[in-house]
């Protein structure tokens, strides 16, 4: 028997027990800082699979000396990161798998149907917070791992497994893991891309904008300067720009996408009274980051576009809108499209499916950006399950998806690694 | 010796009692709800004058039956109206001197160089809380009816006093007066007009519309509807609706007025999240009402408008806005231009100061919109002090400016409700 067949039905028989495991993953509520249960659950699963685990604790100290480090936490107490590697026999391009345990909250529970962490089965699905984002994706990682690990295979190149935390909140969790020494030639991010391949992932990062007006009275309004009409044409810029960012991609996997790299203003709110001119207003965003720029290079042309809005308005000569970054800092991923791992998930979706596997380009950042930019380590995102579900109440995943991107990950693992013998 | 000369003789005798009484009624801190000092402190010197006193408590049962009644007060304990007529010998017409003792907070008291209710005197200047909004006005209205008294001149038609609360939160106090059955054929504000004549004050009302917008994620910002670029579009719908309304005003009084009567926009808030596409925005802001339309007309108009916004974009269609109007909501004042109160105030301020006086419209509203429109009294301004200063810190007015105010509000009150024998 082939290693295919044999590939797929230990999957096939082993289906029980992974679910199994699989809910008692959702079962536990990992929010920021309740990562504990989970990581030890994973944890204890690597070393019965005969692995050695590395479980440590983030280090506020070591993350903030690195320009990447984003986040609002000083303390990463209850939030440790897991490691394994499956050596090679050497002299085979190494792999990452890479996935993140923190979930986003579950959100007003009268929305749910269910109580979020049950990890119910119904109709092929499994429902809870963190089933499609990305838990679904996780497990579909370890059946990989363990399926070849189980059959006896041996490969040339590690396999490095990861479970972090702190995706949701700035990639702490993974850019420890570069800090910590762990590389490979490529990582695999099984984040929901409903088995499609996202060899680039758009980056991001949010902006703050004030603007300033001049109060007066509502009676005489034309003593003022409305801050609101000045936000307005800070928002006109603003969308300008964002044309012209997008103009410039002309990358063919962003082809059936409007707006590769969107400028969203989320958030526009000047004044306090209405019976008084708005002296200020302040308007927030997420700016898109494309793949094969930095966060610092897309900042600095958005900041060149305020600075200049005193040439179409000489009033802002007087009143300069102040810029400001904070939060969200999400660089873009980015791998080659011809890349060895691209092509063998592409042989094997084929095969599986009868049809070419849809290549593009994510539009939301993960961890990749951070394997791209901090660890110059080309990132790819291919997993069950879709982001429509994510962060959203009745969250859930496809059972055959889990199963059918673990079997064609275990396939481009051994192809890319290489079969030892 | 003729009136004019012993009315000047005698106001300028008393400015030192007169000067000691106002500064007591700054040092009442009379903000909403706690008038009853200030108010006791009037009806005390209406008695000593010989006037019987109408003091009472606001009935909020007896208000609220009216179209023009707008409070959020459901009791109005602590703010008693004062009200006494000088009865004429008969015959001739009747005037209200009408003023309001409320004042508004005193903000922070770090922007304040000496305690708000000290009503401290220096350079020619009484400062306080309240000095020139309009506790200077009223003590012109009392210095005038004193005097007329005090000297023994009988006139044919009667002088009603009105010390009224309330009319910085709706005019729920001059609406207890018209209830009351007090009635006469002009009505005199002496709110802070800078001793300009205002026949005409613009009305206000507030509006608050809300804008659905479609909710999506930011990176994908192209599957959603931005309720701020919404918003933007019924921004713009009220900046035209302002065009069209003042474009139809052709009225002389305001011809060096570029904007009558404004809508301002005082707030635009929308969204809540930078990543996100926002559903929401709330839009606030006050409309200014003609002098001869009522507030139900202009609403008409803008609710129209809002109507009407599908017509541009069809989406309105799908998502129409909602508009609501709430807190402020004040009826515009008018006095026929050849009234002959206002002759009669021209020629006084004439004689006394060697020019005209400036006759305009003025740019907020005052009680007297409630005078003309709840009770088809026509109402003037004229008084002492600037409404630059009003609602600021170091509020003052100019102690020359209110006995001048005064001497010819006496003179005027003469000439209106006629000498009798």
């Amino acid at each position: 028997m082939d290693y295919k067949t044999q590939i797929r039905d230990y999957i096939h028989s082993s289906k029980e027990d992974y679910l199994t495991f699989f809910q008692k993953t959702i079962q536990e509520a990992s929010t920021v800082g309740k990562e504990q249960g989970v990581q030890e659950l994973i944890a204890g699963r690597l070393q019965e699979a005969g692995l050695d685990v590395d479980m440590w604790d983030l280090s506020y100290e070591e993350l903030s000396k690195s320009s990447f480090f984003n986040s609002t936490r000083t303390s990463f107490e209850g939030s440790p990161n897991v490691a394994a590697v499956w050596k090679g026999t050497g002299d085979g391009p190494s792999l990452i798998l890479n996935g993140h345990v923190d979930v986003v909250p579950e959100g007003d529970l009268s929305d749910w149907n269910a109580d979020p962490f049950s990890g119910k089965i119904e109709d092929g699905k499994v429902y809870g917070r963190g089933t499609t984002d990305m838990k679904g994706g996780n497990l579909s990682s370890l059946i990989a791992l363990e399926t070849l690990m189980k059959l006896g295979i041996r490969l040339k190149g590690d396999v490095i497994f990861q479970s972090v935390v702190e995706e949701e909140s700035g990639g702490s969790g993974t850019l420890s893991c570069i800090q910590r020494g762990y590389k490979a030639d490529v990582a695999l991010i099984p984040e929901p891309s409903q088995m499609r391949i996202f060899p680039k992932q758009q980056g991001s990062c949010w902006f703050r904008v004030k603007v300033q007006g001049v109060s007066a009275h509502g009676g005489t309004r034309y003593e003022g300067v409305s801050a609101i009409e000045k936000g307005w044409h800070v928002f006109r810029e603003i969308q300008s720009l964002e044309k012209r960012r997008n103009d410039r991609i002309t990358d063919p996997l962003y082809d059936s996408n409007p707006i590769p790299i969107p400028i969203n203003i989320g958030k526009f709110e000047g004044g306090y009274f209405p019976s008084a001119v708005p002296d200020k207003v302040v308007i927030e965003g997420r700016m898109g980051i494309a793949p094969g720029e930095t966060i610092e290079e897309a900042q600095q042309e958005f900041e060149n576009v305020m600075k200049d809005l005193a040439k179409e308005d000489s009033y802002f000569n007087d009143k300069p809108v102040e810029v400001e970054w904070f939060g969200l800092r999400l660089p873009p991923g980015n791998c080659p499209l011809d890349h060895d791992l691209i092509k063998h998930l592409s042989t094997h979706y084929e095969a599986m499916k009868g049809e070419k596997p849809d290549v593009a380009g994510s539009t939301w950042g993960t961890d990749g950006g951070l394997f791209t930019q901090a660890a110059d380590i080309p990132a790819v995102i291919f997993g069950p399950g879709t982001t429509a579900m994510a962060h959203f109440a009745n969250e859930y995943v496809e059972i055959d998806s889990m199963f059918e991107t673990a079997e064609i990950m275990a396939l481009a693992i051994i192809d890319y690694c290489g079969l030892a013998e």
